[in-house]
């Protein structure tokens, strides 16, 4: 009955979410939503991803809840893939992976997009950890807790049997 | 000479990120390494990864530059795997995992880690997308600029011919 260390049913908020968007192909779909395509074909050519990939990788997000589709809002026959609320919540990892990235894989003045605000085109300032004070928090200064004590297990509606 | 859109001369610095630590397994090594873990078999013991995949992506994040390897601070023979400068930067990249996969994916009073202060023991606060004036930022709020055009392609130091 103890939930497994790694998958779907880890009691570890990250595991369960590196599940779902951890891979290279899922994060760049959303970062593309984000950045507002919606075509199967579009996804193609930004991504130079295989189709049959492409097909997998947008199933798995919709079935995770990330994706939805929805008619082409042209009205054309096409489908819409747009993020869907739960999907929009990973506007902050998508940030900090391009934040990482800036700071770490780019030599100075190596070209490189940049995000900024539609309103005045300023630079999106950088995320910061920051405690229950506002003071920013290193790694060091925080703990891992492991199960919330008066929180036990409970299991999910519609599954029975031993979790694994 | 066009830089590649996913591949290590992106333009795109959610790609270049994507492509160093978007896989799961990466993304728990890292996670582990901020909750202390250093030895191999520790990894091995918290993640229950095969230990030739551990050791192919312990070499990976080395040669990125993530993670770095220094003698067993016990005296033992044993090498510790640790987080460089780089690596620790990934803070808010695996908070924001973590918030995600609170907010996403758990039942109400399903059992979950919670990541606290230590000083203290208050939950870390949620990461927030600011913009420039402190103000909270949506995705639509935002664009990405594709290049910076005052700041043109520069090759790598050590580099030549054509990048793909």
């Amino acid at each position: 009955m103890k939930p497994s260390k790694v998958g779907p049913d880890s009691a570890c908020p990250v595991a369960r979410a590196a599940l779902v968007v951890g891979d290279r192909w899922s994060l760049l779909i959303v970062r593309d939503a984000f950045d507002g395509v919606t075509r199967f074909g579009d996804f193609v050519a930004s991504l130079g991803i295989a189709r049959n990939i492409l097909t997998a990788r947008l199933q798995a997000l919709e079935a995770a809840g990330v994706m939805t589709t929805q008619p082409a809002s042209d009205g054309s026959p096409y489908q819409d893939y747009v993020l869907t609320e739960a999907g929009r919540g990973l506007f902050p990892l998508v940030l900090a992976l391009r934040q990482w990235g800036e700071d770490q894989l780019y030599q100075p003045g190596e070209a490189r997009s940049r995000l900024v605000e539609r309103a005045g085109g300023r630079l999106v300032p950088r995320l910061r950890v920051m405690g229950s004070a506002g003071q920013a928090l290193q790694p060091e200064e925080t703990v891992v807790r492991k199960l919330k004590t008066d929180d036990p297990p409970v299991a999910r509606p519609g599954r029975s049997g031993p979790r694994r």
